[in-house]
Order: structure tokens, then C-alpha cells, then sequence
């Protein structure tokens, strides 16, 4: 199970109480950051998110509206004592920004921090349960987007059912990977009589500051919840392209033609002060369409 | 006349809504920012401080409970299109670690920046109406506090009077600075008798994070608002010193033995959830203290 908390919701210049970009991907026992505006941490606090359980952070650009609460997060994660190692994924100008601030106060964390230049798309995290790929998108400066997807569930054994057909507890990790039991008297007993499917894994795409870019279909295709940038509504297309962002029925369309179960809309210009518009434009062309709301949680 | 508003009153983490370090001084006509630490630019939002009155900015230290909102707040003026100069003063380090930060996205402000590295004690700012000295105060890193003078405020001419007496308009500004008015017959008309004392010139000082130092005394005497910070109570002062922080009864006795009108005490540790025995453990001390809440304007 993925669930995903915003943390920020509007694009450059804070307003109506909506926070610089940021969004915290939870899975069963690690948490994943992705993007870190300023007063990130605050908002964590705000909506009781654990800071601890956070392994990985990825920055997908460095206009300071996806970056600048990262060091004030760094800063108050060593003042509280983490020990445990952290993983930054950014492009590779971020390191010198942040070690240089480190620097000024001839300190070191309390924690070991590892970073990870983004050069090239393909696979950057290999966890215990998730992948996470990096991909391009089209902004002003140097962009990526991140697919995150659960690796497959096992198959939930059915001990009692298993005990009645004898078979080993040794063999429940293969039973759990679907192989069926052959006994000793050769009968095959199928998997399916002794497990129970397995939920099926789930799949989360983040495209961050874009403009409308149909090459990103074939590398989120079939996601379960894609994130898609709106700043503007349909009428300031052409303001969009200019500025390298996308408009709500662009959203949509990339969230139709990549075949995406839902689609969720954020990044707001600072210019609207209410979001039903963006709500309306979009889901008449992808119904399944949600508002990225601060402190609402999505589960996928 | 001076105002003071708090935009945050907290220690080095963020905790129970309390943000870090920030003020906004207010003069007639101009505002300076008294540090700037993560989150200042939502908090003048919120507490509708108007961000294009920012002349000076004033960072007492490099610890990024400090400035870590600047690199924020300079990205949301430019993107408002502010066009009028800014300058900041601040230890020299600061201007590399913001230059850095505006390389990085190829782009440049809409307005211009100059900095203003503090090096040693004295007059930074000599305003139309107001003077700014700076002084050491005892942190771990270098670290200042800042004395805000008001010019003397000009006498109130009653023309009226004036008129009677047949003082000529091009007198006026002298009669606003004290002086007698001798008419063509040689009669002297007293200046009381035309104007009215000005509102005497206020003053106030900020002394950032700071262990006890009496040293500091002398630079401040008589002012008639203190900021001295308290990070913690009393019964911490042994903590407080290995910190280079003070407690409730160092910055009371700051203010006693500096001759100060009114003590304003923040810089409130995280591990305090609530604030009432910061108040009655100084004011034992200095009577007239008060607390640092954000959002409240100190008028002085």
C-alpha cells in the first residue's frame, strides 16, 4: 500500500495559505520525500508526519520553491538527534548549496547524508519494496519526474490449510512467490488452494514542473495515481507553454492518453484563490480526477 | 514612532505553531527585517506585513534558524517584481550562500542587492529618520545585535500662532528644530510659544542569541524596548551557558542594569510548550517584560 500526504500544493510565491510544493510517499515501514519547499517541516508537524521514517528525498529541480525547506529539514532532523542515513536524489548542483550552509556553521549533522546526482533517466532506488525511476520532464531548468512502484506482493499463506496438506513451513516463501507443492506422494497441490492473492502493487508517477509533453505517456503508462502539475487554468494555455507549465486540461489529457486509474492535480498559481475551476476543467476531460488538498492523504 | 511586530519567537526547531527567529521593525515610512529565519514570507502573509516596504534586512547570524526564509522571500519579490534596492546586512558568509542559490537557476532578480558584511561594531545605517549601530553579542559563531535609534522627531509649528507673530514660512524649519524667532523690531518670540515638543525619539535594540554578557550594558543603556532572548528558564542556566544562550533571569537582569523602559523576551526552546513561566520568572526581576508572540505589534 502507497499513501500519499501533500504537504504543499502551490506554485512559486506562497498564498492563501498554500505551501511551496512538497509530498511525503508512505509505504508500510519507510517514507519517501518528494520536493521540499519552504516550511516543509512545518507542515510535517502540522499533519503529524513521522520525520524519522523519511530514507529518501527527491528534488526534482532547483527553483527554490521545490527546495528551499530542505536544509532547514536537515538542520532540525540533526538537532533532533537522527542517526540514521539519508538519501538525497537531485541534480547535482544542490550538494554544494547545501554543504556550503553546513559549512558556515562548522558543524556536522548527527547523520550521514548521501547524495545522488540525477544524470540520467532509468532506476535510482532499489528498496525493499519499492523502485523508484527518475524520468525527464519539460521546465525551464534541468527537471525530473519519479515513478514509484511497489514491487509485487507476496501471497498470503493460509497456514492452517497448508498444515492440513502437510506442507513444510520451509516451503512458504516459494508458496508465497505462487509455486504450487508437489508432495511426497507426487500429488501437486495448487497454490491456489492453500494461498490467498495477494493485493496487487501499486504504482505512483510524479510529474513535476512541466510543460504538456507527450513523451511522458509511455513512461508513466498505466500508473495508478499520476501527479500532474496544473498551474493554470485552460484559458492561459499559451502563458503555460511560455512558462514551461501545464494547464488543467493538459493534465488531463496526459492522465487520459497514459491510461492512469486517477489523476492528481496541484501546483496552483498563486494568482486563484479558490480551486473549484481546476476541479471542473479537468475531470470533464478525466473524471477521475482529485485536488491535491494540503493534509489530505491519498491512498493508492 | 517604532513597531514592532514578531513573525517568530522560536528556538533553533520549529515547534507547537512557534516559528523561528524573525521581526519586523516599522518606522513612518520604511520597515527593516530583524532576522529571517524558514517560513518569514508565509508569516508576513498571514500577519499582512507588506513585504515591498523592506528596505534593510539585518541577519544577526549564520545559524539557519536565522535566514534560512531570506533565499525564500528575496525569490517571492522578484517574482512580485519589486524593482526598489534591498540591503542586508549580515556576516560576510551570507552573500556567497545566496549568490550560489540564484546561480543555480540562471537567473537574475528583478531588483538589486546590496550587501553589507558586518565586521565591526558601530554605524551601519544612517536613515532620514532612524540610525542603526551594530554590537557583538557572546554566541557560539559570530554573532550581532542591532540598536535602532530614532532621529530626533522636529517641533510641531502651530501656524497659526506663527502667522500671528509674523513669522515668515522660510522660518519654519528652524522654529521645527528649536530655535527662538527675533522679529524686525528685535523682539525675540520664544519658540514654546509657537510649537509644540516633538514626540521624543524612541529607541530599540535586538540582542540576538546571546550567553549572559554584561559586556553588552553599556551599548544598550536606556533604551526604551530591549529584545533579549530566553531560550530557557532559570533553573537551565547551566545549559544555557555551555549553549551561549540565557535564561529568563539574565535577560531581566540585562534589562535592570541597561536602564531599559520594557524588556521583550523570545527565542523560546522547543522543549517549552507553554510560555506563561518565561513571563512571571523575568518580570520578578524587570517588572515591565513581556512575551514575544507572533503576530503582535509592539508599538514603542
Amino acid at each position: 500500500m502507497l499513501a500519499l500526504t501533500i504537504l504543499g500544493n502551490n506554485s512559486a510565491i506562497p498564498a492563501f495559505d498554500r505551501n511551496p510544493t512538497a509530498q511525503i510517499l508512505q509505504t508500510f515501514d519507510t517514507s519517501y520525500l518528494i520536493d521540499c519547499g519552504e516550511g516543509t517541516q512545518m507542515q510535517m508537524a502540522k499533519y503529524k508526519i513521522r520525520r524519522s521514517k523519511i530514507t529518501h528525498v527527491f528534488i526534482s529541480h532547483l527553483h527554490g520553491d521545490h527546495y528551499f525547506g530542505l536544509i532547514g529539514l536537515l538542520n532540525s532532523l540533526s538537532l533532533l538527534g537522527r542517526t540514521q542515513d539519508l538519501h538525497i536524489h537531485a541534480p547535482a548542483p544542490l550538494q554544494n548549496i547545501i554543504n556550503m550552509q553546513l559549512q558556515v556553521v562548522h558543524g556536522e549533522l548527527s547523520f550521514k547524508i548521501y547524495f545522488h546526482d540525477l544524470t540520467k533517466e532509468g532506476l535510482i532506488v532499489d528498496d525493499k519494496r519499492v523502485t523508484v525511476h527518475c524520468f525527464y520532464v519539460q521546465h525551464k531548468i534541468e527537471c525530473w519526474g519519479f515513478l514509484f512502484r511497489e514491487k509485487k506482493h507476496p501471497r498470503k499463506v493460509d497456514a492452517e490449510k497448508a498444515r492440513a496438506y502437510e506442507i513444510p513451513a520451509s516451503f512458504y516463501e516459494k508458496l508465497q512467490e505462487g509455486e504450487d507443492y508437489t508432495n511426497k506422494k507426487g500429488t501437486i497441490i495448487p497454490n491456489g488452494e492453500v494461498t490467498v492473492a495477494a493485493i496487487p502493487a501499486k504504482s505512483y508517477a510524479y510529474c513535476a514542473d512541466t510543460k504538456y509533453d507527450e513523451t511522458i505517456i509511455e513512461k508513466i503508462k498505466g500508473v495508478d495515481l499520476l501527479y500532474h502539475e496544473t498551474t493554470y487554468l485552460k484559458n492561459l494555455e499559451k502563458i503555460a507553454g511560455e512558462r514551461f507549465h501545464s494547464t488543467t486540461t493538459q493534465a488531463a489529457a496526459i492522465a487520459k492518453k497514459s491510461g492512469a486509474k486517477r489523476l492528481l492535480i496541484g501546483h496552483f498559481s498563486s494568482k486563484y484563490e479558490t480551486l473549484e475551476e481546476f476541479h471542473a476543467e479537468a475531470s470533464e476531460i478525466f473524471e477521475n480526477t482529485e485536488l491535491a488538498i494540503q493534509g489530505v492523504c491519498y491512498r493508492i
